[in-house]
């Protein structure tokens, strides 16, 4: 005997059944979780090298960030000189050459690798970095563009777009867009993939936005990595990883006052500074990256959906353990040339040749 | 001047730069980190109905799990009676049909749309539903199946296997094949899906590793939701979303308990318990679903890894603040809709027809 037939007649009693009781018990007001103290240990279940990754402490001043411009200026240059001296030994590990130059009048490198497949010949990647839109000026900008580069082997052409206090919003994303108009003339717009992560991957998706308001054609792909989608800091786990994610910490922390820095003022909500309110129909092929410890990681997930509901093909990876755009920390760690293989196929996949 | 040219005749020097500082600059002995306590409100990201289930209080008695077999029984039929009086409404919204029998011994519920498009007319989904291996028998085991027939219209066969004090592992992976292998015989394998969560998507990757070994085709594609892929407690979610997720809590609750129930004794990181650890080259496209407040998260997104290392084409869906598998608490929530959407969509494209 059925344990249930369904007959269409019954139908018509679906709103009544409606108020019936829930699988979900709701409490009338929702209430905060209190969650104890707790001691969480580096995971077992990631390489040693991200182990140690891992077990950093804290990013040092998180919560004292420079609060004139001469000190965020001084804070960029520290950057540079921690990184600049890097670059070298990775451009040999990846087999790439860099070269600055001006694109109609803005600052990019371009990286190009020493060998690259055919079907690679007449592609290119735009990269635009992160660092909170104040962060990581010139040599700084070019690891993640470097990796790209070395792990897909395809040309890329890193945009140093200019960043306060010598610019504001929205000047950076209007660097970025004068390279990307450069880009589709160079290569037909489905051959062009854009990366970069945190704020290089809101960069990502706001040069969607504006390519859309201009008329402008989709490029073939996009990898916003661990994208700073909603700096109004909206998002379940600005509070779960606050003080358990090592580089951002704290939704309250550094990043974001630099990035209020760069609005000048600007309304946070807006999609060109947060993506995941704007209108994301029509974007291309699109792969993001995050972690389980990132403070970003609902800003990921968010984006994920909202690309997903707007029928976009969006793949979602998530890396065990990491904190914010640790995928791309050292090209040596397994998991970062995890990540940048699965960012390869991914344009392979989708770019035109 | 180029910033750096690569020259073939420096790749000689690799080897001497891989001891240069890397930008992780990583400590000796990584430590643990140290998290103060917090309250975490409920995220304002998700829809009103889902803000009520994340806002639920922490599963009663997560920490008092029964300690004899009357015990266990009676928490199971407790289950059994919450769930049962809600099936009719259920199935009625979901306009599907249920039906229970035996195949070859094994006790069934056979679910059937009211209406199907003919290309589902010749597929099939076996489901396997959650529980940690104890809980959610008869009816309760019926939403997910229920759910995913409804909303991919599709016919589901859900699996109320034996579960302990009754019978211990692998009873419950042996009534699955068992099933799986009538299935095998009425519709082509490549149009053929398997499905469940917790347990049950823990029971899903079982089936494919014991198909492999017994040689059997694979299924056209799999969808294990928050698999309990490592009841060995590996995995970094088991820590951060400890006493976060209101679902499972901890790592040492019920569930841990109710495992070591059904492993009776067998070693927990066999595969077959722990497929995180078992040999998934050849698995079928396989779509996987969590949370971000999921204690199993890491379980998920370590097996979402596993599968694309092993060359599998994998999706991995996260939503927003849920806690252990909450993407199917209740067909009226829109997130609900959502996550057997996807899953809808993406048998679709890749089952047979």
């Amino acid at each position: 005997m059925p344990l249930f037939r369904f007959r269409p007649a019954l139908l018509a009693t679906t709103a009544l059944l409606l108020a019936a009781p829930a699988l979900a018990q709701a409490p009338a007001a929702p209430a905060a979780r209190e969650v104890p103290a707790k001691s969480i240990p580096v995971p077992g279940t990631v390489s040693p090298q991200m182990q140690a990754i891992i077990g950093q402490p804290l990013r040092q001043n998180w919560d004292k960030p420079p609060t004139t411009p001469e000190g965020w200026r001084a804070l960029a240059e520290s950057n540079v000189a921690a990184v600049a001296p890097q670059i070298p030994a990775m451009a040999e590990r990846m087999r790439v050459s860099i070269e600055p130059s001006t694109i109609d009048g803005v600052r990019v490198y371009t990286i190009t690798p020493a060998d690259m497949p055919a079907g690679n010949r007449n592609r290119l990647a735009v990269h635009v970095h992160g660092g909170c839109y104040v962060l990581n000026p010139r040599e700084a900008a070019l690891p993640e563009a470097i990796f790209l580069a070395g792990f897909a082997r395809m040309t890329v052409i890193a945009v140093d777009y200019r960043m306060p206090p010598e610019a504001y919003f929205p000047a950076a994303l209007d660097d970025a867009m004068t390279v990307y108009k450069a880009a589709i003339r160079r290569v037909p717009p489905a051959n062009l993939a854009v990366f970069g992560s945190s704020a290089g991957g809101a960069l990502t998706l706001e040069m969607m936005l504006r390519a859309k308001q201009e008329g402008l054609p989709m490029p073939g792909a996009i990898a916003p990595g661990t994208p700073m989608s909603d700096v109004t800091k909206q998002g379940d786990s600005f509070q779960t990883n606050a003080l358990v994610d090592n580089v951002l910490v704290s939704p309250d922390g550094f990043c974001d006052a630099a990035t209020r820095f760069y609005a000048n003022g600007h309304d946070l909500a807006d999609p060109l500074l947060s993506p995941v309110y704007g209108d994301v129909r029509g974007f291309p092929p699109t792969i993001l990256t995050t972690g389980t410890r990132d403070l970003l990681l609902s800003n990921t997930v968010r984006m994920h959906r909202a690309l997903r509901q707007a029928g976009t093909e969006a793949s979602l990876q998530v890396y065990e353990g990491q904190s914010h755009a640790q995928f791309y920390r050292d090209d040596r760690v397994p998991e970062v040339k995890e990540a940048f293989g699965e960012i390869a196929q991914f344009f392979d996949q989708h770019l035109g040749r």
